[in-house]
Formats: structure tokens, sequence, C-alpha cells
């Protein structure tokens, strides 16, 4: 049997061993879910940047640039931060560059690992699948949001680790406590997210359509891996 | 409405303001339910120690010390962790000076808080009496093992919150979280624990009847303050 543990915050990487695991980063609303969302409709390659200014300065290397502040797309950037903004397809062949704090810090600190996942649930059961194929203990290590743990990370290290419970014991306490929640809470995500501090927050920018996609599993057929500093379909 | 927020790690606790809160430090196994059982047994006043040498050293001003590693009381101490050992008023009357790591880093980096309290299953209700008569937000901060997330005391922290659900609010995500898991896992807190990796640990050291007594509700009634670096009834 191999193993499955979590880490709840990048602030709590430095505790655990990432050699020779897979590590999924999360970041569901809504970095990852952007990321599966622009690779499943024709991006090439994605870059993250933790600012705008390191962000734009790609640019001039042929990027289209995402950035996006307080629900705003900003002056000067292509596209704003929204998964919906790529599935017509319309920027496919493209390679992007897209700013994302949380998620951002959440890959750099995962640079040990083996192999660097994202996860998401629009390509849940793809990457599912891949990490009960392969021979690997698996650390999913959730975005959080501002170094706090966060409910809709969490839920999904949750629904993987109920996933994997034929192959992956979980042995770590925080394993256990979100596989337990992913198993009163998953039914409807959305309902108990909608009283999570972050949702709040997305709610407020008009943006239900974006949490609708971010939620909803096995829209996309792919997996997202990040090598030599750039995420692509795998 | 109050609120309440948890913190799931001293790893954490820099996220949080700590300033005019209530923070109840919890180390449900076993730090905080072996203070609630001698504070509730005449022990008049508890002082923590991360070190065994820093602990010792208080004999010499009259403390009994307790100390233990690996299971087993250290050479040189009077006594060793388990909360029973209070249970029979043997040592009433005395101070206590104790080692604990979890517990006191908890502690010692709660110091911002107005008041401290500490929380154990033993005395759970008085405890939430009190939390519930005073007008003051409420931080429950987890111990945790070693920095990383806990079962136990997230429980506990969980346990609170549903419990305080008529006075005081949760937004942030952990507390949305463990108030859920309480109410899935709460009627049988030692068999889902029996999962967890701290709990496997001290069942390793063959003290089931200690974990009884720590995850057994309301055997004691008092409320535990600790301040100006000490440890009373309250």
């Amino acid at each position: 049997m191999r193993n499955i543990e979590i880490c709840l915050s990048p602030e709590l990487i430095h505790l655990h061993d990432l050699k020779g695991k897979t590590v999924v980063v999360v970041d569901i609303f809504r970095a990852t879910s952007t990321m599966v969302a622009a690779l499943g409709n024709g991006i090439k390659e994605i870059r993250t940047f933790a600012s705008l200014e390191e962000c734009k300065s790609m640019k001039a290397q042929g990027y289209l640039i995402a950035g996006e502040r307080n629900g705003h797309k900003v002056n000067g950037f292509d596209l704003g931060n929204s998964p919906l903004t790529y599935l017509d397809g319309k920027y496919a062949g493209e390679k992007l560059a897209m700013t994302t704090t949380n998620g951002t810090l959440a890959l750099s600190k995962s640079q040990d690992a083996e192999e660097i996942l994202i996860g998401a649930f629009p390509n849940f059961s793809t990457t599912l699948d891949y990490l009960k194929s392969i021979d690997r203990d698996i650390l999913v290590h959730c975005a959080g949001w501002k170094g706090r743990f966060n409910l809709e990370d969490s839920l999904y290290a949750g629904a993987l680790t109920k996933g994997l419970e034929g192959t992956h014991q979980s042995e770590d306490d925080a394993s256990l406590a979100l596989k337990s929640l992913f198993e009163k809470e998953g039914n409807d995500l959305k309902k108990f997210l909608s009283q999570a501090s972050h949702a709040k927050r997305l709610q407020n920018h008009n943006i239900e359509a974006d949490i609708d996609f971010c939620l909803q599993e096995d829209s996309i057929d792919l997996i997202g891996k990040f090598e030599k500093g750039a995420l692509t379909k795998f």
C-alpha cells in the first residue's frame, strides 16, 4: 500500500518530506482550475508569477498575460483570472503567463518533489486514475489563503484521499480528517462552501459561474504537470 | 454575535490576531487534559516547560516535577505525564512543574491574547458555559503535533465551535470544517481517533486508560486559566 498525506498550507510544507513523492498542488478558487481550463482548451504552456510586474514582463517574450486584482482585469493585461475565458478555445496555441499569489507560492515550495501535478475538480478523475497507476507516495499541497487553511482546497484533498483509499493509505491526521469531511459534505460542495470565507469573497465579485466551473468534476480530461518552471499537459 | 476562529497549529498562529480575544489552548493527548486533572485534584499551580532541564530546576523551588519521554517517567522526576496520577488527590496542595513540547509552545505563542484558557474534554462544559458568558471573541489554538495538524485537538476545537453556535459565528474556514467534522465523528471520538497517528503512538505506550480519560467529557468542573506564567483554577 502506498501513502497519501495532506499539507494544509504552504506555511506547513517544511514539516513534510517531499523527496520521491508526487505532489499535487491545489488552488481551487481559482488558479489550478483556471490552469486546467486553459490547458484543456489549447494553451500550450503556463508560467505563474506572484507579482503583476513579473507577469507583465512575459508579454515581451510572446506570452499572453493574465492578471486580476480585486475581481478586475488589471490595465495592460490581456486577460483576467477566470477559467471561463479559455473554454471556447480562442487562445489555443498560445503560451500563458498568469499571476496567482497562493498558487505560485505552493508551486515554488513543492520543488523538492519527484513530480508536481496540479489538482482541480474539472480534471479530478483523470488525475485520480493517473495517481492510482504510478508507484509513488502522494502529498497533496493545499495552496490555502494567505497561509491559512482553506475549505475548497482541503475538500479536494479529502476527495482525492477518498478516491485513493483502495491503493493509498492515509496515516496523517489531516488526510483522515479531510476524507471524513468529504464523505459528509462532498455530495453538495457548493452549499457547504457557500458558508466559507473565500467563497463569500468570490460571490462579492459576481463570479458565480466561475465557482460552478471550479466545483464541477470531470469536464476536462488531462493531467497538468509542472516541470522546469512551466506547466503543460502531460 | 461574537466570533470563534481556530488556529490549527502554533506554526500558523502568526496569521491570527490575538488582541482582545480569549484564546483556548488545546493539547488533548495529554498536556491540557493532565493540567485539568491536576487542577481538579488540588494542585494549586502549574508551570510548563519545553525542556526536561528547565522543568527539573523547579524542584529547588518546591515544585513537584513531572517529566516523561517515550512513555516513561524520566529518572530524577517525581511523576510522569499521565492525567490519572492526580485523580486520588494525593498531590493536593502542591505546585507542579511539567514538561510538554507542543503545549508549552502553544501557550507561549498565545501571550498577546486578552485571556488564555486551557481546553480539554474533562472540563468541556464548564469552559463552554464560561465562554458563552463573556463578551469576547474566541480563538482556539490547537497545539498540534510537532507543528502539524492533529486530529484530537482539532476535534475539540470543532466541538467547541458546535457548542458555541448559538452565540459565536464561525467565519473562518477551519472552524466551518471542524464543526462539520465533529458533527460527523463526535458521537464516537475514540473510534475515529483510533486511526490517527498520535493515538497510535499513545496506544503503543499502553496508556489506553489515559486516552479514555482524555476523551471523556465533563468529569471535572473547573476553568483553567494561564496568567503571569502559571496556570491556576479560575
